[in-house]
Formats: structure tokens, sequence, C-alpha cells
């Protein structure tokens, strides 16, 4: 019990170390106190708001400014009607991130020849149009998080998506961003891994590795006190199976001539 | 050359459309008005802004809160002797981004089953990392450039990357992140795809692509005004070569089984 308290107090030593007059900064302050909230009031949001999201999306930059990326939109009764079941957590918006290989294709049919490289593209720059988005949200008094697992679609759902949303080859449903107003949240910053072992100088530094002991410490516990009702080994079992599923359906849109299994 | 004008003025009006109220927002006017920037002034930046983006990365949000990623960083000096020239573009500071399933592979065992999955979240969260660390750079009054290619260290150039860099398997350098002080900049913002083939309802729009072709005229005309020197044929037949190198290695990343070729 002792050891739980102490190790939920590093929970909230997990802080950025950065000067004062730097947090002081609107956007700088914005990314560090930035946390993936799971409980919407379930209020509606304005159509400005949602308009300049989704612009903070479409100007995000991309590889060779090819926007590999397409945005599937849901407000809380589209969603409901097309899923049969409210957004996540409350949430009252919804925004299906896509690396979207396919949109582009007859203008690079040379593209075709180098499909890790390309869907490689695709999902990073998705990840850059999905932190944009994000932030954007944050910047508007809103909050999100980015789905991608436990049936609330995401990656991990990616046959279901495919299906349901008509998904042609190489399109990635990578994650669901889910927007609304803050209910109540959660204190403090998951575990960050120790600096050392993010940040190397000049090569790769293969100790990193054995460092974060501590650190997937602190994950367990933080995993026990925001899932009181599970514990992870059930979790990682319940992942497991969807991951093989989606592995599957992932590994297609990388290798487009691997045969149906 | 009247055609040439009137696409050069169709640059310029690749605006986002968002009300003025929300461009006042320093947040969401940093991510409209950011753009990648290729000219330096090769100045120092101070050590504290260095940390500040640094964080910014590492608390960026993550899968499962995973954070797979590695950011390998280079001073102007350390670069230069470690690559044997300057920071492409007289960049003073430059951060190899790392998308790493390798550091967590002893935590999570199984998780060499689902390479795919594993590596498209990798990829994913690299680019989440990479947008803050960006956005805190600009926050700074810094600018910055991801590179991927042209022989400036980037996923293109993994081959030389991962025996420079000594990256272990499933580490792939998906970026390069190039920060320094801003030299002379081009104005405007480069052509982004048309709301109405990025932004879809509910579904995936099978013709999305086919309205992609105004937009790729405007990329062709950007190309000729940014590189005035080269043409974008002869740029391809470039990237070709390197691309076709690269796959071979970001696929090994994917397929660990896969036969040496």
């Amino acid at each position: 019990m002792l050891k739980l308290i102490k190790n939920l107090s590093q929970l909230f030593i997990g802080k950025p170390k950065i000067t004062s007059d730097h947090m002081e900064n609107e956007t700088i302050s914005l990314i560090m106190k930035r946390r993936s909230c799971r409980s919407f009031t379930g209020e509606e949001i304005d159509a400005e708001s949602i308009n300049t999201i989704l612009e903070a999306g479409r100007f995000s930059p991309s590889t060779v400014n090819l926007q590999t990326w397409s945005f599937i939109t849901y407000s809380k009764n589209e969603w409901k009607e097309f899923f049969g079941h409210s957004i996540p957590f409350k949430g009252a918006y919804a925004i299906v991130i896509c690396a979207d290989m396919f949109k582009i294709k007859d203008l690079f049919p040379d593209f075709k020849e180098t499909p890790y490289i390309n869907n490689s593209f695709a999902i990073f720059n998705a990840g850059l149009a999905s932190m944009n988005m994000t932030l954007a949200a944050e910047a508007l008094g809103l909050r999100s998080v980015m789905l991608s697992e436990t049936g609330r679609t995401g990656l991990l759902d990616m046959k279901t998506l495919k299906e349901k949303l008509k998904l042609p080859k190489h399109v990635l449903p990578i994650t669901t961003l889910v927007i609304g107003k803050p209910g109540i949240t959660f204190p403090g910053i998951p575990p960050r891994q120790p600096r050392n072992t993010v940040v190397m100088k000049k090569g790769y530094d293969l100790n990193a590795g054995s460092n974060l002991k501590e650190w997937f410490k602190q994950m367990l516990v933080g995993y026990k006190v925001t899932h009181p009702l599970s514990t992870l080994d059930s979790q990682i079992e319940f992942y497991r199976k969807k991951m093989s599923e989606a592995e599957k359906e992932v590994r297609k849109v990388f290798d487009p001539d691997i045969k149906k299994n």
C-alpha cells in the first residue's frame, strides 16, 4: 500500500522540465498540459470550432505536401445512427482520421512500387494532422482523445471500419479523434519515459530499453488507478485478439499482392 | 504565361477558412501560419529553447502511452562532425525522430506477433511528437522543416542512417527535424487539397481523387516556383532510386523474418 502511494506520487511528478518563462507561452503551455480526455459532458460544440479544427488538420505539413489523409466526420447524431451507439465517453464530435494513399494513386502511378515507404509517410502525416487538430481543439477550450481500440473504432477495429465506412484498399483508419467539452478529468500526467531513454546524442543508445523498468512499473500502477475494474493482463488478452485480427487487415494495405487468408 | 500567373495567384489563395476571431487565438494562428522553412540564418539557438522543444516531444500523446519514439539530437558542430557537412539549409539544430519499437520489446514480448499494427502505431506516434516539437519551435519564434529526402537524412536515407546511427532493427528514422532562426522565407502557403476532397461525411468518398486534378496542377506550378533549377520529373527520377533502396529497409522493419536480398 505504501508502495502504491509512493508510485502514485511519482505519477504526478511526471512534469515537463522547462522554464516558467516558457511555460507562460500559451502554445507551449497547451502542448505540455494537454491530456487525453475520457469524459465529456455530451454538450454540442459550435460549428465554427469544428470548422477550425478541421482546417487545422487540412493545413498540416506533410511529406512533399502530398496531404495523404482523409477525415471522416460524425456529429453525435450521425455517429449514433451510423454505429448504433453514442460516441465513446459522450464525445460531441468524432473524426476518423485516415492515412490515405488511395486518393492520389492516379496522380502518382509509380508509387505502388514502394508501398512500405508510402504508407509509412501516409501514417506519419496522419499523425501530424491529428496532433494539429488536437491542439486546435485545446486552444478553443475543448478536449479530445485519440482512440485506437476497445471496440470504439480506430486501427484495431479496421475490419469493421473498412466495411462500414466503405474504405478502399490503401486507406488506413489510423485513429478516431473524439472531441467535446470536458467532464470529470483525472489530474496528473501519465508517466513519461525518463528523458535519457528518449533523447539520445549523435547515435542510438542500445541501453535505453534497460532503463525503462521503473517507468513500466509506474505504467502498471497508473493502469490500476485509471481502470479500477480491470487488470492490465485481462486488457492485454482482449487487445491481443483484436490486434491479430487487425494485423491481417493492416498488412494487406502494405502488401497489396498478399493472398487473402 | 498568363496561366502561370493565374495559377501562382491561386497558390496564395490557399488560406484556411476560419473566423477572424479564431485566427486571433495564438495557437490557432501558429498552426495555420506555420510553413516549412528551408532557409536559416545559421545562428545558434539557446539551450532552453532546445530543451523545451524536446520536452514538447517527450510529453506528446501516444497509443496506450507507450511513447514509441526516440529523438537523436545534433548541434551544428556535432552534425558537421558526424555527417561531414552542415545541417541542411543552415539549420542550427537537428533531431532525427525515430519510430521505435525496439526499446520496449522486452516489456511486451508478445508484440512481435503484430509488427504491422505496432509499427503503424509507432510511426503515427512519431508524427504526433514531430508536430508538437514543430509547434513548440514556432511558439518560441523559431522555424523548422521536417526532412525525408535528398541525401539530407530522413526515411529515404534509411540505409545510411541505420549504419551511421547504429539503429537496431525496428527503429525507423522517420524524419529529421531541422530547427533554426528563419532566413529568407517564401510567402504564401503551398496549395492544399480542396476541403471537399479531404473532409468526408459518414463514409469514404470514392470520388475524392478525381477532384484533385486542379490541386495537382497547382502543385506542379508551385514546384516550378520553389525549385527554379529543377523539374518535377528529374526530381521524381531522383526520388525513385532512393525510394526503391529505402523500401527494402523499411520492409525489413515490418517483416523481421524477411530474407535479406
